[in-house]
């Protein structure tokens, strides 16, 4: 039995989750979400990203975020930092922990970031050389590791190639995207057979997207293969069941629920962690799209 | 590996599914939903049910649909049949197969049908017995297997035995419910290494209900016990995620595109279970439930 007795979330709503999200938020708003997640139990919340504002312009105020919360000690805020100039603005504005992007896909990677896989790994050399220099642990995210909204299928080697280079460089962890949320149970555990041949299940998370109701199954397979760090989004945020492409991260409700129910500690209170929730769904101005919120919501 | 490499769903939509909603379909509407389900490839679709329209308004029609339906020959047409006046009804209108439907809560047999266990499975001695003379095979559907909507927890004990009391008296099969979907991975597993002490996976069936997003999941634990019959319903159908109680069925577009990357033969075309799917969702004038439709559909 490889399953893990804990589990650590990574909670991704407050940057990965809002980014993707149409409605506008006050800073208030962003900070009692960030607030009421470490209240729930959360301990690693990614509250924010130093990218440039004008391809992002919702975490154009990250800065201000990261200057305002209400730190609670345990808790690590983490920030996205796709550069040098990024990452001197995390540090400047008091991350605890920074995070660096690749994608599986070559197609993906010059789509999305504008640069080969290779080009972005090199780009983020003097980052995780800065981030060494100051303390700063750094996480890795490979995206379209479950497949490619461009290529299809993408090999577990590709993904294997670009998590070694990752960790490499530094990565204390490499976080699985399944950007497009295409994986099933089958191709999980394919993927993660082929990388736990060459790292530990703790160097590995795994990042699902419900996109195609899959999400928890995923989930669950990486679970039986020992992994013990899932990337999830409070209400679903950053999840558009209507949208094609990078949306629908699986709700942290509904991964609590399942986790609790198969006994696995996560010292998250999920009613604080539902309410947390609705209530950053309703200042959203939409529904959210936990079933476990709606359910125990009804 | 006890997993199957190949599973039957048994399609609920057209009988447990429209039950549970609220649109009102003309009996073409039903015709074509059990056309397109068999075109699809189902083998087993639940076609109506022949109980107290005073009770069940929706089905009502059931005479007149098993009467019309235009039948493909490899495809079995099942119907509900609580007692025996509902038994002849379904003889006389050509059911293949029919079922009767007993609680694992007391409790909510009192609330459901408004009589003990015992009682209920007293009043289907007789239809067992006129179904055996007539060669008709019988289903056993057990409801709360996995928590109550009045009790909450319900022991795997209680399961078992309203399960083997089933078996004796001549179902072929049991179908256990999870009729307000909050069984997890947990207490699924739990359940069927209780209940896998006493029969076998083939003798065994589960009817998952996603109303806290945990289907597939609880799937994916029956499947790796070995469990090869599931039951779904296309688009959700019968589910509301607003509603508290007996809602949510797993949507079988949603079950076929996990067994298909799971390489687990369903002979179904994923495609044609998304158009049929689509279909029957606009004829009620709602959005399909389906994750796998909505994200095939963008």
């Amino acid at each position: 039995m490889k399953r893990p007795g804990e589990v650590t979330l990574v909670e991704v709503g407050p940057r990965d989750g809002l980014q993707n999200e149409a409605g506008t938020l006050t800073l208030i708003d962003k900070l009692q979400l960030i607030d009421d997640l470490g209240a729930a139990g959360l301990t690693v919340i990614e509250a924010g990203s130093f990218v440039n504002p004008r391809w992002v312009p919702q975490m154009a105020d990250s800065e201000a975020v990261f200057q305002a919360i209400n730190r609670k000690p345990g808790v690590r805020y983490s920030a996205l930092t796709p550069n040098i100039k990024g990452l001197e603005r995390a540090i400047s504005a008091g991350a605890d922990e920074v995070a660096v992007f690749a994608a599986a896909s070559e197609s993906f990677s010059h789509k999305n970031i504008n640069c080969s896989i290779d080009e972005s790994l090199a780009r983020f050399a003097p980052v995780m050389e800065q981030a060494a220099e100051r303390g700063l642990p750094v996480r890795g995210y490979v995206s379209c590791v479950l497949g490619c909204p461009y290529e299809g299928e993408v090999s577990t080697d590709a993904v294997a190639a670009v998590t070694d280079k990752l960790l490499q460089m530094g990565c204390y962890e490499v976080s699985l995207g399944d950007t497009i949320g295409t994986g099933t149970a089958g191709s999980m555990k394919a993927l993660l057979d082929r990388l736990l041949a060459d790292f530990t299940p703790d160097q590995l998370a795994v990042h699902c997207h419900d996109t195609y109701g899959q999400a928890l199954a995923n989930i669950l397979v990486a679970l039986e293969q020992g992994i013990a760090t899932i990337d999830s989004s409070v209400a679903g945020l950053g999840g558009c069941p209507y949208a094609k492409g990078a949306s629908g991260n699986v709700a942290s409700e509904d991964v609590v629920y399942m986790l609790e129910g198969m006994g696995i500690r996560t010292g998250i209170d999920l009613s604080a962690l539902v309410a947390a929730g609705n209530r950053i769904s309703a200042a959203l101005g939409r529904d959210t799209l936990s079933r476990v919120a709606r359910a125990m919501s009804a």
